[in-house]
């Protein structure tokens, strides 16, 4: 849909640089805009693209104005006015209120909230008004969604947790009687799974961003405005501060506390709690084949190296003392 | 429902002290626990709890009950007794045998099993008495389930193997003639995937339990009562024992065998079969990622250090061969 | 269903050693054949398992041709051979061209498509001639199947990237407009998520085999003929080139460029982009617990191992120093 300038300064805010009149119907990156398209530059070390843009305008911070060759909306933070902006000139079809009539829907929901098709929403289910669940969502009862969640396709909330108690050698199962809370304004990527508590409840707080195909344990706790990157399993009993991130395929394993605004870096697997908030890397750097065969044999003989060169220095000390007599 | 201590101990054994009339109506933890509710203390070091804990009445061991300050049950295995008592106290309320009239079953299934919404069920699909299969979840055509099997919400059973073969640049599929055979008494957790095999049987046998996320690949074995937890990925043709377990993210290359009782623990990549049992990790520590960077540059040069280490070595004898020459 | 040798040699081609009126009626591996069934050898170091075979007529090399006490085709590429007999000879039932009553199909689709149960197809895609889809799988808005697509269950196309500006501490949700064009002859696995793009679009290129619990991120774009094993994660705006393989469970961090014929061991993270075609790993060895514990703790303290062999080195100079000016 064709939006002017003006249109979107006064709705959005920003101070504009040219012909409010001049109208924009997309968004797109710097490279690939057309005059049609309103793009944005966010990261000053692409500003040098900005002199062959043939976007039809920009969104960008004041010390980049003068650079734009088109007509420019200058705000102070201009990656977060293009987040704004996209949802609102978005030609992607939005689903809409109410129930597929193909989901099977047990509990009652507002009028608000969109249920595509094939969902499940188990008994005693509450969902929060102007949520969104692609088709496909399973909630099993009990469980409850706050406002305006985005829930993807083939997530499945409140599946029992992975407890048992040995009995010799096989396993009894035990009940997983708590529930799963999400709070207002939660996203939850394709496939993703959350497991309902065991005794207590699994809850995920107000503006967690969970991406595709995450795993999440009975009776995690995870905090305000945390994101999840894709693959991320978080073991049972963990909790999760406010603020964190965890990069992709990152596990965190159970009964573990981490503090508010803990990063953990793409594919870490954390051992122990982590009480300081800061960034957090557990990686092995990846080389080509040939060379890794000759440098990570050496790891099963770590331990003999340290012996070694403690070896070689009580050897070397034990010359040093000697000269020193001598001398 | 509220159940007397009587009651209880009548169906589950265990010795009781205390008033056999109590009621309690649910499980919590020690700390949570009210009046109303059973607790148990499974591990000794959490002993300290039971002092002040306000359940109603407590599960333990007969050294911890003199130390309780509520009625006590009595048994040497408390953890287990706590599980078969969360079963029946739980008011979670279980899917009912029958098949939701929006489930696609292609086969015959006994009256006793549960088939929940928009479930599929291929042709020539056999399930044992007593299963559940929450809303989602699709078995394809010749598959076979096992009694009392729990299938969570989304998974998938009996998808095509990944086998391929290379045609120049292109990939010839393989079609993956053989089946899924899952024994009695399995548990398998939401969205998790086990393919059919090539051209023999992908088998998961009896009591095996498996989290969700899981990734089972074609002519797979899994011995009895093996768990896996979430996240696990297991490759074509693997073979792991009976009693294993793998932690979270834990990854088994394709074609290894994994003797009875080996414990894989989670993030652990294994490149080579296990014969002996026991536990077995592949992981690194994680740190401040400044700390990460300093210290795994290094491991780009382990090899490097390891020939340092040799040729000072070399150079120490010499000097000591000399010294011993003039000496 | 049965077939004779020489139809299976007029198909498919090859030499024909034995009576071509014979039939077989079935693929099955050289130990488990039996005189009903064609088997097959395709690595020379099986060659001992000819002597022993019971199978009916085995597909196999010329220079095998000798060892091999049955009928035998001889052809220069068994395993090929092998791939294309399994298709024709499987009896395993295939969906069959049509949509299945309890699909949600919004777009029109061509009459040679299967779409299983339980699919929802959204508005505005675009699905090619003789794809099938099994049931449960989700296609978004938008987005392009190509021809000879194969679906398993439980995949969803076209879910938003995850894709957020930071507002203080809270996230906005950045529109994902793009879409997910998939090419021809594409087959993806069991519970796979592939996102739609941001901006531009998430593509994936003719002949590649994604296998299951894969997750693509947004502005993804994977070249011909590429094949990702299960549990694989690509973040945002990584380029794969062609011909490449991943391991299980690698990860491809985002904003890299992989150039074609790259092949990413199992486990290993891709933290940077590579430009030369080969082999990379990175990943650890694993061993037994108590042995890691004692070697692993060393990474800890790599930068202070580097460290004393410096020293050690320069306190070994000192004496040679010495010894030289001595002598």
């Amino acid at each position: 849909m064709a939006r002017s300038l003006a249109e979107i300064v006064a709705r959005f805010g920003g101070e504009l640089k040219g012909d409010g009149a001049q109208e924009v119907c997309g968004l797109a990156t710097l490279e690939s805009a057309g005059a049609q398209q309103l793009s944005f530059l966010a990261n000053p070390k692409y500003r040098g693209q900005l002199s062959s843009t043939k976007a039809g305008a920009v969104i960008l911070a004041a010390e980049m104005a003068e650079l734009c060759p088109a007509a420019a909306i200058v705000t102070p933070q201009p990656y977060l006015y293009f987040a704004r902006v996209s949802q609102w000139l978005s030609d992607v079809p939005m689903p809409v209120p109410g129930i597929h009539a193909s989901a099977v829907v047990e509990s009652p929901v507002p009028s608000s909230v969109s249920i595509g098709a094939h969902c499940w929403i188990g008994r005693d289910v509450e969902i929060g008004a102007d949520s969104v669940l692609y088709p496909g969502v399973a909630i099993y009862p009990g469980c409850r969604i706050g406002r305006r969640a985005i829930i993807h396709a083939g997530a499945v909330i409140g599946s029992d947790g992975f407890g048992f108690a040995k009995d010799g050698e096989t396993w009894v199962k035990i009940a997983q009687t708590g529930r799963v809370l999400v709070g207002d304004d939660v996203e939850i990527g394709a496939n993703t799974t959350i497991d309902r508590g065991a005794l207590e409840d699994t809850v995920i707080e107000d503006g967690v961003k969970l991406d595709n195909q995450i795993q999440i344990g009975h009776n995690v706790r995870i905090g305000k405005n945390t994101a999840l990157a894709g693959c991320v399993g978080i073991a049972g009993s963990a909790k999760v501060g406010a603020g964190c991130t965890a990069g992709g395929g990152a596990i965190i394993l159970g009964h573990l506390t981490l503090a508010d605004n803990v990063h953990v870096s793409a594919g870490t697997l954390v051992t122990k709690s982590i009480t300081v908030p800061g960034s957090y890397t557990g990686t092995v750097p990846f080389m080509a084949h040939d060379d890794w065969q000759k440098n990570f044999a050496r790891l099963r003989h770590l331990d003999a190296m340290a012996d070694k060169i403690r070896a070689l220095e009580k050897r070397l000390a034990h010359f040093e003392n000697m000269l020193e007599k001598k001398a």
